[in-house]
Formats: structure tokens, C-alpha cells, sequence
């Protein structure tokens, strides 16, 4: 990368949108955007999200903001920008993936998702680190350009994000599971009390904290929902069965008093909501695995989910090329205690993996 | 009440009853207690929860702080300490208040929950002020002592914790709909995504603040749960084939792809969820209402309970005698807000209360 200022273009200015633009700002790139709705578009130009809306020469990042059932209608002017700006990557931030890669298919495009702010929706509340800490899922295939995934990855951690490789259609049955699922629960136990407060106001009273934790999220602003959850049918249609089928399970052990099965079961509950991680880890040592791998498609994703598969953040992640050899090195940057695990699961899809400590 | 220092029994010095313990000791009171786990019993007598073990004359207050499947058990000896201290009034602390009722009758007992702490369990979490802003549910029945109710009331007041009278069998439905349910719930989701997590680990690190938001109260201390839900079959098996087909509905609508309907319930439980009240009010202004009363049984449980189904909130409440009459004078303090309101529902049951404005 040169000393030149890197040039971003973010489509869509909400919440996401704008704190994108804030984030991308504060990591130095020069931000224009754009947005449908003429007030946004002022607002975020006003605020300093943005500091215009021209702008589609000489981008190195194109990133689109906009719902999920909104991406179709943007493909095409897309798919244009990264023709017209070789050096560029592309990648989009809906909450369902599956969709966004039928209509949008590039070797520089790669679709995303931050796992932040899904509660709000406007520019007001856009803020440049709302990405601290958040997993940010990115999803290569088989086609993608090793080195724009490997720009993509740092800019992310610019961010502040956490960035993690993940198939499309991987990506949507596991927000099925963590999100969609618990989404629609909270707002069917928050309508289930609605309808029960209507005729006895005093349940209000008893709602202490553990009803309001439950039913946060019901809260959040319902309009990007349908899209996402008729995007990601299948799995949430599978979640709902499968959560139905095991409170059926606990009725029917509650039904017969088995008390021991009802111990069992939230005893269980219990050893997982514990061991559920808290957060990224503090600063720590590093390892540097140097990964030859073959020019041919399919490597970046197969070693990047490989990582994810095996539990390994990529704290940072390089192409290196060689100039007499096809091919080239791939340097993943991991915490000294992954470096070992990582190498192994490598190992096991015919990668030899090269470990060089970091200083910390 | 004389200017002597008041006595209170605590049986059961765990979380719940180590708390009232020290809350009741901050309140004046002289403070003994009682623990079949002699462990347990020193800790709290080293750590000055209680005084000491002694102590079942001269008493004022008995709270008995067991599971509920214990209460049965200590059953003979709560009313054995009503009858030799005719002062005394007693109380419990259990989740679930019909199957205390069933086992423990006697005007001067009457059933109570604090909703506060259920997901510890040790008296070693105990604070003095772990009811503080809590409601705490008191359920008179016919045969309550009106006076016994007025002292529990205001013990509970003193203890930081906002009284709320109930009948039994309502507060039993309200909690399954406001705590059982989510709490089984919460343990079929984090079960669920443990489940998929054992084929995919890499969705643990997409479980973000709203999965974990839900899944917290699962983090509990199980064993106090079958009991609780056992003693609530009914209500709890009710709430659970509602929640089915709640989640059956959304399935059918997501199904059929119909995103209005979807929007629809969706926007609802916003709505409900952004109108749930949070925490207590700011200290306000007061009325009083003062409200004749025949001397018949049921009277005080009917007035109280009126209260909290016309939302009201009793702030204080006494029973002021007049030496000449048959019958006396409830004095209900309230929100001065919530003084005509209180007044109306008590009109439509025969009550004609006056209201005296207090200062601020």
C-alpha cells in the first residue's frame, strides 16, 4: 500500500453506515457516501460522517450499508464501482449472507456482517468505535481475491472488530441459532406478557431483571427483521421446530414431575451459559504462522474458516508473494497459544504451517 | 409498636434469609437465626448476619427462608411460634405461594416473595440491601390478620423492598408467565446453541450481547428450579403450550413469507417492551386515603388486593382503631397520582375512602 490517503465509499448512512464512515475517517481514509433519503445524506455530510457524496474514481474500499432486500438493487452499481477501481474490495454489512452472495459474485467483493448496533437504525446514534470488540464476520469463497480478503481483514480490524471467516450459508445457520431464534423468542415471551398484563396490569410489577434481560432485544427496531428472517428461512424455520420440540421436552418432563430431568437439563444450561466467552481477550503474545500455499482458488477460504473451525482468532492476516514462484505465503498472525492448534488443523487439509514468534 | 427493640427468627440463612437477616438488623431489629446446615449457621453468626441461634420468645417477626419443598417440613414449628408469641407475625420467602398456603394457615402467616436474588444461593452473596427497589409480594387471604399485614408491610418497606399485595394462586400465574417460563426458556436456548456449538465451536464467538442478555438467568443456581416449577405445574405448563404456539404462529408466517404479519407482532413486542416500567418511581408526592372498614373477615386481602390490580402501589399502610366502633380505619398512603384512581376501584367494591393530602 502506498503513503497515499486510502479513499473509501460507503452506500447507505445509518447507523452502520455512518459509524463505518466515522471508524474508516478515524483510521485515516478519506470517506464520501451516499444515501437514497436526502436528509441522511445531508445529516451525515453536516456531522462530518462523510465528507461528500462524490466520488467514485480511485476508491481502495466500497462498503454497502443498506438492508438486506435493498443489496439486490445496489448489485449492479456494485459490481461497476470495483471494475472501475481495480485496487478496490468491496463487501456489504447485511445480517444474513446467503442472499447477498446470489446476487453479488466478484473475487474482490466479500460480504460481511459486524455483529454490532442491530438495535438502532439512524445516523444519529452512528459513533466511530461502535465496532470495539465485535466479531465481524467475513464471508470468502471460493473465488475470492486472496489479497483484497487480506486488505478487507485489516481494515476491519481498523475497526476495532474482531474479523472471523465464515461460509455464507455457515454464517446463517449460526446467526440462526445466537440471534434470529432468540430475537423472535424475546418478542413472543414480550407479547405473551403484553396479552396476559391486559388483564391483570399488576405483571408489570413482577417483571423484575431477568424478564427485562430476556426481552431486550424485542425493543430494537422491528423493520430490518422480516427481511432477515424470511433471508434466512431455512434455519430459522429448523431453530423454531428444534426450540419447540425441547420445550415440549420440559413440559413433558415437568408434566410427569421428573424432577431429576428438569435438574438434569437446567444443569446443563448452566455449565454452558458459563463457559460462554466474555468478550476478546486482553493484549497478548503472538505468533506468526508462514502458510505457502498453492495460486489456485479456494485457498484463502479454506484456510480461513480452517481457523475459525478450530477456534483461532486471525489477529491479522498478509499475502506474501514471491517473485520467482506461483503461489505465495499466506502470514497469519494468531495468539501464541493458538499458533500450535492452528498449525494442526492446517496440517489436516495438507497446509504446512511455518511458526515464528512474535515479540509481545 | 413500644419503643422496646424488636425480635425477628430467620429460619434458613442462605442468600434470601441472610439478607433479610442484615436488612432487618439495619431496620433495629434484634436478629437470631436458624440453619440445618451447622456450617452454614456459624458462618452467619461469625459474620454477624444473626446474633445467635437462641431465641423463640419475645417474637415480634419469623421468616422462614427455605426452598418450598422444605417448607412443608418446618410447617408445625411456624405455627408452634405464632401460637406461643402472640405479637409475632410470620412469613416466607418461596418462589411459588400456593403450596405454602396449602401447608401453613394461620392469620398471622402471610406468604411472601421478594423478587430479588434467585439466581444465588450462599449466605456468603448476603447484603442488607439486596431488596432494595425489589417488589415484594404479600399474599393476605380472608383470614389474615388485618394488623399482622399492616406490621409485615411495613417491615418489608423497611427492608427497601416495594410491598404488593396478591392472592396466591394470581401471584403463582403472573411469575410463570414473568420468571418460570423465561427461565425455561433461556435453558432451551443456551442448550440449543450448545448443542450446534459441540458441531461448530466458532458460533460461541458469534453469541453477542443479546444471546447473552437472554440466556443469563440460565447462569443460576438450578436446584431450587424443579421444585419451584413442580409447585406451578399448571400455570408453567399453561405458559409454555402458549409460548409453542406463539412460536408456531411466526413459523407459519415466515413460512409463507408474509413479512406484514411478521412486522406486525414484531412491532408489538417493541411496543409492549418500550412501555415495560422501569424500576420504581422517584420519591413523590403522597396522599393518604383513609377507608372505614367493617370488622369481617377477608376485608384487608380485598382491599390490598384491589390496590394492585388497579396498579397502585401502597406506599404505607396502618390499621388506625377507633375505641368506640366495630370495624376501623385502613390508612393507604399511595402516589398522590394514583389517589383517585385507588379511590374509584375501592368505590366500585363498596369502599368509601377519603383522601388527605400529605406533604411532599
Amino acid at each position: 500500500m502506498s503513503g497515499a490517503q486510502r479513499r473509501a465509499l460507503v452506500l447507505g448512512l445509518g447507523l452502520i453506515g455512518g459509524s463505518v464512515a466515522l471508524g474508516l475517517r478515524a483510521a485515516g481514509f478519506a470517506v464520501t457516501g451516499r444515501d437514497v433519503n436526502a436528509d441522511r445524506l445531508r445529516f451525515a455530510i453536516e456531522q462530518g460522517l462523510v465528507e461528500g457524496a462524490e466520488g467514485s474514481g480511485g476508491l481502495d474500499l466500497i462498503v454497502l450499508c443498506v438492508p438486506v432486500d435493498v443489496v439486490p438493487a445496489l448489485a449492479d452499481e456494485v459490481l461497476a464501482l470495483l471494475e472501475a477501481n481495480e485496487g478496490a474490495v468491496a463487501t456489504d454489512v447485511a445480517g444474513v449472507k446467503a442472499p447477498v452472495a446470489e446476487v453479488i459474485s466478484h473475487p474482490r467483493f466479500i460480504g460481511g456482517h459486524p455483529m454490532a448496533g442491530a438495535e438502532l437504525v439512524g445516523p444519529e446514534g452512528a459513533r466511530p468505535d461502535l465496532f470495539a470488540g465485535a466479531s465481524w464476520v467475513l464471508c470468502p469463497d471460493g473465488h475470492t481475491d486472496p489479497e483484497a480478503f487480506a486488505r478487507l481483514h485489516g481494515i476491519v480490524s481498523e475497526l476495532g472488530a474482531s474479523p472471523l471467516a465464515l461460509p455464507a450459508d455457515e454464517h446463517d445457520r449460526l446467526v440462526a441459532t445466537v440471534s434470529h431464534l432468540p430475537h423472535l423468542v424475546a418478542a413472543s415471551l414480550m407479547n405473551q406478557a403484553a396479552s396476559a398484563a391486559a388483564d391483570d396490569p399488576v405483571l408489570l410489577r413482577l417483571a423484575a431483571g431477568g424478564f427485562r434481560d430476556m426481552t431486550r432485544v424485542a425493543s430494537g427496531d422491528p423493520r430490518i427483521w422480516p427481511e432477515l428472517l424470511i433471508g434466512n428461512r431455512a434455519a430459522v424455520l429448523e431453530g423454531i421446530e428444534a426450540l419447540r420440540g425441547r420445550l415440549g421436552e420440559l413440559a413433558e418432563d415437568l408434566r410427569r414431575g421428573d424432577r431429576a430431568a428438569l435438574a438434569k437439563r437446567l444443569g446443563e444450561a448452566q455449565a454452558a451459559r458459563r463457559s460462554l466467552p466474555v468478550g476478546r481477550a486482553a493484549p497478548q503474545e503472538l505468533s506468526e504462522l508462514r502458510v505457502p500455499v498453492p495460486d489456485r482458488a479456494g485457498v484463502l477460504a479454506e484456510v480461513t474458516t480452517t481457523a475459525s473451525a478450530a477456534g483461532v482468532n486471525l489477529v491479522d492476516l498478509e499475502i506474501a508473494h514471491s517473485a520467482e514462484a506461483v503461489g505465495g505465503v499466506l502470514v497469519l498472525v494468531v495468539a501464541r497459544a493458538d499458533a500450535k492448534r492452528l498449525a494442526e488443523a492446517l496440517a489436516g487439509r495438507g497446509y504446512r504451517a511455518h511458526a515464528v514468534e512474535l515479540e509481545a
